[in-house]
């Protein structure tokens, strides 16, 4: 095996770039392929170590071209009045940034320094108070506003075609608001970021002054880079959902400012008081309103007795039964489950270092074969005795379908990357590789249909690698999540691609999103999606909410 | 004590009667008050044997009032050819029937042989077909749609103040229409009544050709008159949701026929598509069209693990504590679980035959005293292990705060009577008794405030007895549900009891309805409990679907 590794680039970018747009995460943090994971690329991709010499668009040109704003200056004016002068801009790398998420065509696009769809103010508002000001001017205006919390949508949930105000949350609007032990939960301002959040929560005891540590059990992979306010309105899911319940069972009490009227949902444990406000809230993507405050449910933090598991099982299906006997066994569920379909589990196998290894060969000797066999892994958390007993039934149910224990090692190595990982997608992008995603929630029934459809129809693409795994479980079904690596092509002809599979998606039973949300990616399906009448619902709403049609428009495909 | 015991009237209601149409359950079936709680009763209410020797109003005359149907004969004609003669009715007496539910101001209406607020013909479609033919008419003519399941609304939900037509689900549209083992889910029409859906499931092996047994895990105290779609409309919530969750949680979609058209939602496990069309439907109270068909979560049926606990404390609040470090403890929820308050544990003493005896005696000497003591008591269910691990969790939590454990017993007895003790308050309204309830949700901090300012301002009202209970827990909150019991007085007088109680209940923080539902005793509360803006929303929400204002009209304060 060659030793060549190709020149990844570990350069913080230039301030003004294109890039220090699209890099994923921290400016001084870069993660590469392993040498495993790199042989695996060459060898799915066709590719060879000449494809790695020369660096493509690596978007280091600065953010130079002015692009005017269509706002008059006598309205930028009446919004510098009322945020400050220290918290507008708008010049066009601000706008260009703020306007910005993290799909691959949003880094696509700015590879090649092309500047579409950018806002044409910035406000950084200090309140609620501002908040307000804002909306109304907007209002009687009619000035498009986009909210960005954290900036990780991959659904150009923050493209603004139409220019308009963007409202970043997460500069000020970032507050602690109360933290209430008796009830479990915290309330805090929308844009406070996930890391701070936790880090309240898992260090209660000193900065809360709380008797106990708590976590807020939600983890998506942007976890660092994501906000409260923005895990709520575009309902995301955590790594540990299936214990701790999605971004939409996490939210007791919203509060909005919409262009008719600001309010708060109330906190209660329970209701039977018609449909509830709370719950036509979540999800709207900032389409009705700007989600300012949330009180979310907390848990008991218990690292110390969280149990980690993994398990090499002969065949996809059989991982499949295992995961919902699991779901369905009303002993409780597993905070993190993840199962990897063969070609995941080989490319793990390489990228963990443990393929062609002692390991692989007892697993090929038992029978658990590369390009069948699966890897199925979690971790147990709360209580002690709770996570033990768990671990104990789940050992049991896999080693009845065959699976080998491999040790809480596998899961241990998914822990440590699962936050740095992304960063992995500059470094292939720098030589022409894209690695894209796209993810749907589908019940157990319509399981295997939708996954030999989609993987059948995507493998059809020359030279092309194909990861899916389930990592959220239900009684119900679960989600497929798609990753997906393919050489560099015109921004077009990717798209159309893209699309297909969405098409493939939906004709297999699939839902449109289980966690990324619909942002404008998603918008042209949904009516197909859930039918005329139920968009009908949600245009109504809209009107109500948003007469003027300024809130996010074109977001989930209103 | 004296031996005396009133003549319970034990008579089948003639057919014809009032009382044929207010006496709760089966009409063959009786449950007078024991001894023990005849005595309480005499006690509390001031009462002497000698109030018990002569009936009150029984509602035995016959509904023999002519009250003519407002609407006219053609269009009586229209809906008969669309449901046949069989189907349609409009005789007082079943117009009286099915406009009447089981609120304590509904029975004292019909003991006055009072005939107020019917529909103008009852209808009992046979289809999807049928229904979508009477909405369209209904919403061309102006005529008003109530939807009656199983009846038993306690918030005047049934009543139709303008006429008009009331649709009969239970008749017809009861049927299973799909199973789904591999989702865990059944589909059924949603008239369907509890004990029929829950004899399906419990007996899935014969009867679905199943793998397990399973259980729908709601069980209301009107289960065996209640429907699966009234549960879902009305938002209710039984008596094990604490470990499977409300009506709320266990619906993954419905199928509506509303007068601007008719959906069904999707089947997913999770999806992040938005503001989901399911949820804005829940507890919509057939304001907003007609549910017609359900598919809910279902549970592995496993009775045999199930496992009772009983302990009491010296005081209340040791209880909620004890309750609320079981609910936040992350190792999952006991099924049932139920605090009763000092007055309603001594009532429970005396009703079980307890009071006075050995373990009295004990208890009293270990200072768990009368007037302050609190039962505690439920049941885990599930997974054999997981039932176990729980029930000693618990055990170890109750003994630290000073519960002394007395087994399954109490739980067992509760438990036998759970369905029948409605049958009592018939026996004692003959004797001019009224016994009614009231229901709301509070955080646990908010608990305390609440029960104390309820309970002081309840008592105040001369000669009553007054039981508390919380019997719905969550990890922020639970349930309150206050169990009055006074002399019979003229509604009016009632009528403003009641309603100042309510007051009462939101002034201290608590919702306007746990699990009864808004109907049209809530209604008016509505909007200042929720606020303009919300209540806004639900407006909207009404224009859309129902733009004639004729679903059910004043349900929900709409």
């Amino acid at each position: 095996m060659s030793e060549f590794q190709p020149k990844w680039l570990e350069q913080i970018p230039e301030e003004n770039a294109f890039r220090s747009i699209f890099k994923w995460g921290a400016k001084e943090q870069f993660k590469n392929p392993s040498q495993g994971f790199f042989q695996v690329i060459k060898k799915g991709l066709n590719l060879s170590d000449e494809d790695f010499k020369a660096l493509r668009d690596i978007g280091d040109t600065h953010v130079s071209t002015n692009v005017k704003p269509k706002m008059e200056l006598k309205d930028i004016k009446k919004f510098e009045s009322i945020v400050g002068i220290d918290n507008i801009f708008f010049d066009t790398y601000s706008r260009l940034k703020f306007s910005t998420g993290k799909s691959m065509e949003d880094i696509l696009k700015l590879r090649e320094s092309r500047i579409e769809d950018i806002s044409d103010i910035v406000l950084h508002p200090r309140n609620k108070q501002e908040i307000k000001a804002i909306v109304s001017i907007c209002h009687d205006q009619n000035f498009p506003i986009h909210v960005y919390g954290g900036g990780s949508s991959v659904t150009h949930g923050l493209d603004c075609p139409n220019g308009g105000v963007t409202l970043v949350l997460s500069t000020h609007i970032n507050k602690l608001i109360t933290f209430n032990e008796t009830n479990q939960t915290i309330t805090v301002e929308a844009g406070m970021m996930g890391p701070v959040y936790e880090g309240l929560l898992n260090n209660a005891p000193e900065k809360l002054n709380a008797k106990h540590k708590y976590t807020g059990g939600h983890f998506p992979q942007s976890f660092e880079f994501s906000s409260v306010g923005g895990w709520i309105v575009t309902l995301g899911s955590g790594q540990a959902s299936s214990f701790y319940g999605d971004a939409y069972d996490l939210v007791i009490s919203q509060e909005y400012i919409t262009p008719t009227g600001s309010f708060k949902t109330q906190e209660f444990p329970a209701t039977a008081t018609g449909p509830k406000i709370n719950d036509i809230m979540k999800g709207s993507e900032g389409c009705f309103g700007v989600l300012v405050a949330v009180t979310m449910k907390i848990f008991r933090y218990q690292p110390e007795s969280a149990k980690p598991f993994a398990f090499m099982f002969p065949r996809f299906d059989d991982a499949i039964t295992v995961a919902r006997e699991i779901s369905q066994s009303n002993f409780g569920m597993p905070a993190i489950l993840r199962i990897s379909d063969p070609e995941e589990t080989d490319i793990a196998m390489n990228m963990y270092g443990l393929a062609n290894g002692i390991l692989d060969k007892f697993l090929s000797a038992k029978g658990h074969k590369p390009g069948d066999r699966c890897l199925l892994m979690g971790q147990t958390e709360g209580e002690p005795g709770f996570c033990k007993y768990l671990h104990k039934s789940i050992k049991k149910i896999s080693k009845k379908k065959h699976g080998l224990y491999l040790t809480g090692y596998p899961m241990k190595k998914w822990r440590s990357g699962r936050f740095s990982d992304p960063y992995m997608r500059d470094a292939l992008n720098d030589y022409g590789i894209l690695i894209d995603t796209l993810e749907t929630s589908v019940t157990w029934e319509n399981l295997p249909g939708l996954y030999m459809q989609l993987r059948e129809y995507i493998k059809k693409h020359p030279d092309i690698i194909l990861m899916t795994h389930a990592s959220h479980f239900y009684a119900q079904g679960t989600n497929l999540y798609f990753i997906f690596i393919v050489k560099s092509c015109p921004l077009d002809e990717y798209r159309t691609f893209q699309q297909s599979i969405i098409e493939k998606i939906v004709q297999n039973h699939g839902s449109l999103s289980h966690h990324h949300g619909v942002g404008r990616m998603m918008g042209p399906w949904m009516e197909d999606h859930i039918g005329t009448k139920q968009m009908d619902v949600l245009r109504s709403l809209k009107v109500h909410f948003d007469p003027h049609h300024i809130m996010n428009p074109g977001g989930l495909g209103l």
